[in-house]
């Protein structure tokens, strides 16, 4: 009952944002009504994917669920490329990234390691470092052509190009290993509660994961129309909407998830959710935006603008502090704070740019 | 005995550069007394914080020793800072972080693994990784503001705010650190011989500890009003003068502790000892600093100079040297000839700047 | 037999380069027949070694390997700084040591993981973190002196001076770790099969090597002196040129070696292959050279020019990624996969330098 009146107030603030739109109503009304509106379809694509996905065992769901979690995310960008706004495209992404990367993850040990018997949370070591591995290939992509076209040297040209043939190459080694995380999560028992029977049908699941995925598009589309005007009225730079803002709307719900499991102490299952919803949108997600942008008049590419500097330096720092924090399959509350000051000192840099 | 003659001469020292101050004596003579009456007097502070912390228990004392042996070190900054030398001011703590996470655990290291039975030196991995995660958290600070220095772009207009709001977040994370390090250190054995009796009685301590505090204090005035004329005596730079002379004579004495406690085969005890320093001076002494610095008109922040992107590499290669060395809780001789190594380039290398 | 058949290709394919070069041949072809000179000749560098080697015991043996296996690279980059090719001398030291860390390390691990029984290669941490270690310091040395040359600051000036400094303190590094491997390395049973019976005898083996050692060196310079018109008729670029191709020509037989052994399951001593490789480039190679140039007129730093920060880029990310990936003792295909995939994007980026 509870997830039906959920996924009805989705459909219904998104309604109400298309209403807005039309009737060309105040920018910032318009801002704050499509944040909800976003926040709401991720959790309602959420929903459908697990009912969707029970068909399958559990490894599969996983994938499913953090692919489809992702499509308010992707709906996001495509518009934006489309309309222009390239700074929020990549800042939204770059963004997703930090924000699971840094703040998601610093909650979830926090809260994890809080409710652990001696104080610390432990988890298996291999999804967090083939996450830090998928996560340093993007930020390694990024870097090298960012400070390519910060030197303005011949490469720099090419930035397109080199990310074309970088794209490719990242997604065969995203497959690669989720062929092999697939596999291997054939033969283990089940990531999620059998008990916890799925919230609806089959087919309703198919039918809402349809309509959550219509309404996502269209609230994508008028948000991104909104965000010009709303930011100027707002007093906000472009950057700090894409890196904070859109960044928690987009992958808020799905996240919650992933701290709520770490509160009920199902520490693997809390670390796999946010680790893989991190690898997915650096070496799946991104990449793959980079080709789809091929379609557009504006070009996604790995290469950061020389200004954004700063944003190749936080990235570097969040792939060593979850690699140096997560490696040892341990966290400590303190190791959570710090996580969390990271994505705050981040935020407050990117909020005077 | 030896113990007061040595408080003796620590007073003695100071009282002869207050001497040579008040004379105007050559301000060559005045630079070098200066030096030995700082490290002098960071022993006899060391002395009187053991004695008054054996009251307490091993771990505390450790974290009253870390805290008071930072004392000249901390007067030397402020007076520094007040005098407008923002230069020595900033290199002397970054210095001192990188002379003890380099030189100093170097030579433990070496001296360690030298004793050790098959050469390699074995320590618990816990208070290494700790140590890397706060001095990662601060060298983020110290790159991102720097990155948006050399940019020169809007953030950098208010690096100073972003400093202050980033010293509250380390002083949080470390404040976080701190309470599981006692709590967890109160359920250990002593980390100190209870065989080896303090010096003196309690009330010495405290009447020895008080009068050092503020020789340190009249000593680092007196030594920081002459630093300018010596180091244009000795053609030395300003930053040489702080990243190395300063940072060795604030962090000698009391490191030659570590170096010792490696050589009589107690690893873990010195591998804490230049850890936990290490770390109080990322986490605590520097944020308190960029906090203590609003009451000056110098603001002391986590930004270096455009020109000083030196130190920020050298820093970060000083993170990810003691992660990559210490990380494992094995140190053989040449990973600390590798650590010394890097700090002799360094040092060259601030030589010619 | 078909050893000698080698040998003598190779000595075969010098002297045709020998008759081109006095023939003023086309540079292209000349260009050609010197890559496939240099990659035999290293090919019967190593069957010398080995047999002069299996006198001594294993570890000598492969110590003498690199070594002796490095020495057409060393040709090349002693006649280039002889030639006043400073950039292809220097980009062909830091091709090798990128090439070998993340291609053929890469297709080794993809080899052995793919023949490993549960997709997870194996192998003893020490060696790989050894490594990991005595890259970083060599990386430090590189990127700090790089920072400085393109900031243009006055340590800038003195880039000759402190890389000599620089060089024999990696040097005692690397001699203190070689001491170290070695004096291990003779309790441990050999490395190379007993019943694996030189191709010759020692006699001939000296003689073998000391031909192929002449012979390397007059291909080298035949080879140097053409790559300037080669190139040009190309249209490659020269840091092409020397980060891929002589790279990749002047260590591709000694490292079908390492790839050749992962297939056959004998992965500690793949990753020994490989790993000796890059330390001795990075650790000896390098430095020697440095120390070498000093008599020349064109100096060996280890600067790169501002232009090339996207090598002091590739070169940090490669030593976090051989840490990251091999650190653990443990590698799956797919990460076998990511290094290849930076080497690629690496290559890519250069190619449109």
């Amino acid at each position: 009952m509870k997830t039906w009146i959920g996924i009805g107030a989705s459909f219904a603030v998104a309604a109400m944002l298309g209403a807005l739109h039309y009737a060309e109503a105040n920018a910032v009304l318009q801002f704050v009504v499509g944040i909800i509106a976003l926040a709401l379809l991720a959790w309602t694509v959420g929903v459908g994917t697990e009912t969707v996905g029970s068909r399958f065992g559990s490894a599969t769901t996983g994938v499913l669920q953090s692919t489809l979690g992702n499509l308010p995310e992707l709906f996001i960008v495509v518009f934006a490329l489309r309309a222009g706004e390239i700074v929020v495209a990549q800042t939204s992404i770059l963004g997703s990234l930090l924000a699971n990367a840094l703040l998601i993850l610093g909650l979830a040990i926090i809260a994890g390691a809080f409710r652990a018997e001696n104080g610390v949370m432990r988890f298996h070591r291999r999804l967090p470092n083939d996450t830090t591995m998928l996560l340093m290939l993007v930020v390694f992509m990024i870097a090298i052509i960012s400070t390519s076209i910060s030197l303005g040297d011949k490469a720099s040209d090419n930035a397109g190009t080199i990310s074309v043939i970088g794209a490719v190459l990242i997604l065969c080694v995203y497959g690669a290993w989720i062929a092999n995380y697939l596999r291997a999560g054939a033969q283990q028992e089940p990531a999620i509660d059998q008990e916890h029977a799925p919230p609806m049908s089959f087919r309703a699941g198919v039918v809402v994961l349809t309509l959550a995925g219509v309404a996502a598009a269209f609230t994508s589309e008028w948000f991104v129309a909104v965000i010009d005007p709303a930011t100027e009225d707002l007093g906000i730079s472009k950057a700090f909407t894409g890196l904070v803002i859109v960044a928690i709307a987009g992958n808020a719900v799905e996240n919650v998830v992933g701290i709520q499991l770490a509160w009920k102490r199902r520490f693997d299952l809390a670390i796999s959710v946010v680790k893989n919803s991190v690898a997915q949108i650096a070496a799946f997600l991104y990449p793959a935006l980079v080709l789809i942008s091929l379609l557009f008049a504006q070009r996604l590419t790995f290469g950061v603008p020389a200004g954004g500097l700063v944003l190749v330096v936080a990235l570097v720092f969040a792939a060593l502090a979850i690699w140096q924090i997560t490696g040892d399959g341990e966290a400590a509350v303190y190791e959570g704070f710090a996580l969390v000051a990271t994505y705050a000192v981040l935020a407050t840099v990117v909020w005077f740019e």
